[in-house]
């Protein structure tokens, strides 16, 4: 049974990993007979008011929220090495530029969450894949953009595309029902909310992307 | 397009809804074609830490909390009549039966929240038909037990079917990937996570019941 990596941020688009973008993994995930090894960094931030999309002034911890998506089967990113899994996916939402990296607000200058670059660069140095969705790739592009050049897409957003090539990283426009592949690099990345206008568009790329993410895995 | 109501509890299955069954339950009426109108209840509950399951001392809100599965995209039960959906469904997780009635902390003696005995009762008015998973069979108990003895199931869990019994329901056992349709009074039921050990096995009842209920809606 293969190992995944399912790297949360917390649970709700507007703070933390995107609800949907992350059920739909875990189902994918489950129905193709991989195991799902679910962790999120301990860090605080800012929460958000889903009704509103306004900052509550309290803030939250990535982890403990994260929890909520996982049933409580969650663990420190801190405690797990590329070793352990075969392969690495980090859903979207808002918390996948906030809490992994600060590429929300930071933009090209961003500064990854140090054990978040130190597991991605690990699953780089063993070969093994990492798949991507959603605002997700600008992290990544914050942690290999200088140095690897990985082709990703965010999907049809110039504005952060242009920000994610001011890193190094090469974009690549890309549909919602589709995937970037970046067979040097093993990362594999698809818009989903980027684009998705309705839960159904987002499932179809991600489950595209998590069945070849299993393959090469 | 059909239009049906998704009742939300929270964002968690200690404290409010189930997330993955409230996620697959969207992504299956999409498929099929139909228009979630997702909703909640404006009710404070006891926030529980999902690392730990323990309760934090801190209160959060229901219908602020359910905003994060729904996107934003969410109303006030008290603002939704049986007028203008087709249909009604109320994923599992402990806020199903803590928010919507006090079930858990009073058993055979809840009482349900007025807006959403409310809302339960005039979709019965209206012959509209009701989808309840997981533990929230045992709310629609606690609204309809008595009056109309609905046959409902939550899998296997003999304490909790005694309680409904108590209500006045009729429990009928299920597995996970099946469900229970009390014609008569068009409500269907499934197990869910009160019986599922993975994301997958949820998902084949929940499915089932939903295409179920759009085809009666």
């Amino acid at each position: 049974m293969k190992k995944i990596g399912v790297l949360l941020s917390g649970c709700g688009v507007n703070d933390g990993s995107e609800i949907h973008e992350a059920v739909i993994t875990l189902l994918a995930l489950d129905r193709l007979g991989a195991q799902a090894v679910m962790m999120a960094p301990d860090v605080d931030f800012e929460e958000v008011n889903h009704c509103t999309n306004q900052p509550t002034g309290q803030k939250r911890n990535a982890l403990v929220e994260s929890a909520r998506i996982a049933r409580g089967n969650i663990k420190d990113i801190r405690g797990i090495s590329a070793q352990e899994i075969d392969a690495l996916v980090l859903p979207g939402g808002f918390g996948a530029a906030k809490n992994l990296s600060n590429f929300a607000s930071a933009g090209e200058n961003a500064k990854a969450h140090p054990e978040v670059a130190r597991l991605v660069k690990e699953m780089l140095q063993n070969k093994k894949p990492i798949g991507a969705l959603c605002i997700a790739p600008a992290t990544i592009a914050v942690i290999l953009g200088a140095d690897l050049h990985p082709t990703l897409t965010i999907g049809h957003d110039a504005g952060v595309a242009a920000k994610m090539e001011a890193m190094g990283a090469r974009h690549q426009e890309c549909d919602v029902g589709d995937i970037v592949f970046d067979e040097q690099n093993k990362i594999l990345s698809t818009p989903a909310y980027m684009c998705a206008k309705s839960i159904k568009e987002a499932a179809t790329g991600i489950e595209k992307l998590i069945k070849k993410l299993v393959e090469i895995a």
